[in-house]
């Protein structure tokens, strides 16, 4: 007589707990008109540079802090603090993606209600992230150029997940078979209601269009 | 004027929290006699099968339930069940650890308290699963002897934080250059107090050793 054996799902488990926290997290967040932006992508697609330049574009307009996310090292926060940007390390210790309680203490750190925005800098990686909700009120995500228009096929969640993609690199272009019609086709077709924006964080071409857009964003918010 | 970056240790915290339910979970077992047994190995090395050979050697003598951990099959749960063995799988999608409270959940649905022995198969996995407390009484592994001598140089902390290590698979020991007294030698030199046994789970050879040490080693629990 063999019994059935019960399968107990751990992370669905997890997850539940985590959109609690999270939802907490964002109502707290609102009270305090600080505006939480959770940015993700591969590794090397540039989040920290894409960082620097929309801060750089809107600093005499709204105030930023930024949580960096790594699994072993504080390289990117001081980047990003040597350019005068307030900014906490959270070392994941392995952990590939951050859930609402790790953000939640690094907007502690970061003392988040003074400041108009704070920007979660995420782990490298296009599969955890997407499936934790880090409490943010915007998902962003950069892919570049470099690494292919098949991205959306290969991480639907993440793409679907996302309120605004970045296409980042854009200088790279011309020397790549990067499709960019494809890709806005392949990421619509997962997320009709994705805003993309075309930029290069090196060059600074189109920074000036999505900051624009990020301010009315905000702006929007803090009057809400 | 840049601000130093402040550095949250998110791992540490997480472990912090994670030892006080361990320690919990601990004394509640203790209370009710059933004695937690954590194994952990590499994939591949033989844990079901040695949970499947000591359950029936002492199957006169104690009553055991299994907690399967797998990161997306219920494969082993099933295979233990099938012996008759009362077995319930956690699913733990993508973690490659067991911590304690996901420990109590698999406990709670077999109803633990039923039982003399719950032996937990963690995640196979050299690394992560060794630095989570499971809340178990005792921490075993195995090192198969296909796996070669080298892991206890490669995976330290694993061989460290175990209170028994089988070398199971001794059957491969002629084919092999598996040199048994540098193991032996590694090992100890990490963790003196380890106890090691070698074992063939599928020959049955070793066997009776262990589990007979295992069987004075819960009756001594269960008199405390």
């Amino acid at each position: 007589m063999v019994d059935e054996v019960k399968l107990i799902e751990i992370k669905e488990d997890i997850q539940a707990d985590n959109r609690l926290v999270a939802e907490n997290l964002r109502q707290e967040m609102s009270r305090q008109k600080t505006f939480l932006i959770n940015l993700m992508s591969s590794p090397g697609s540039g989040k920290t540079s894409t960082i620097i330049s929309t801060v750089e574009a809107l600093k005499g307009d709204l105030s930023f802090a930024v949580i960096e996310a790594d699994i072993d090292s504080k390289l990117d926060a001081e980047k990003v603090a040597a350019r005068g940007i307030k900014a906490v390390q959270l070392k994941t210790g392995g952990f590939c993606h951050l859930d609402a309680s790790m953000v939640s203490k690094g907007l502690q750190e970061v003392d988040f209600a003074r400041f108009d925005v704070v920007i979660i800098e995420n782990v490298g990686n296009l599969v955890c992230p997407a499936e934790f909700d880090t409490g943010a009120i915007m998902n962003a995500m950069i892919l570049s150029v470099p690494e292919g228009d098949d991205k959306p096929l290969k991480y639907p969640l993440m793409f679907s997940v996302c309120d605004v993609l970045l296409i980042n690199k854009i200088d790279y272009l011309e020397f790549s078979d990067f499709d960019m019609l494809a890709v806005k086709q392949r990421v619509l077709g997962l997320n009709p209601r994705i805003r993309i924006y075309e930029i290069s964080a090196k060059t600074g071409e189109g920074i000036d269009v999505w900051a624009s857009w990020l301010k009315q964003t905000v702006d929007r918010f803090v009057r809400s």
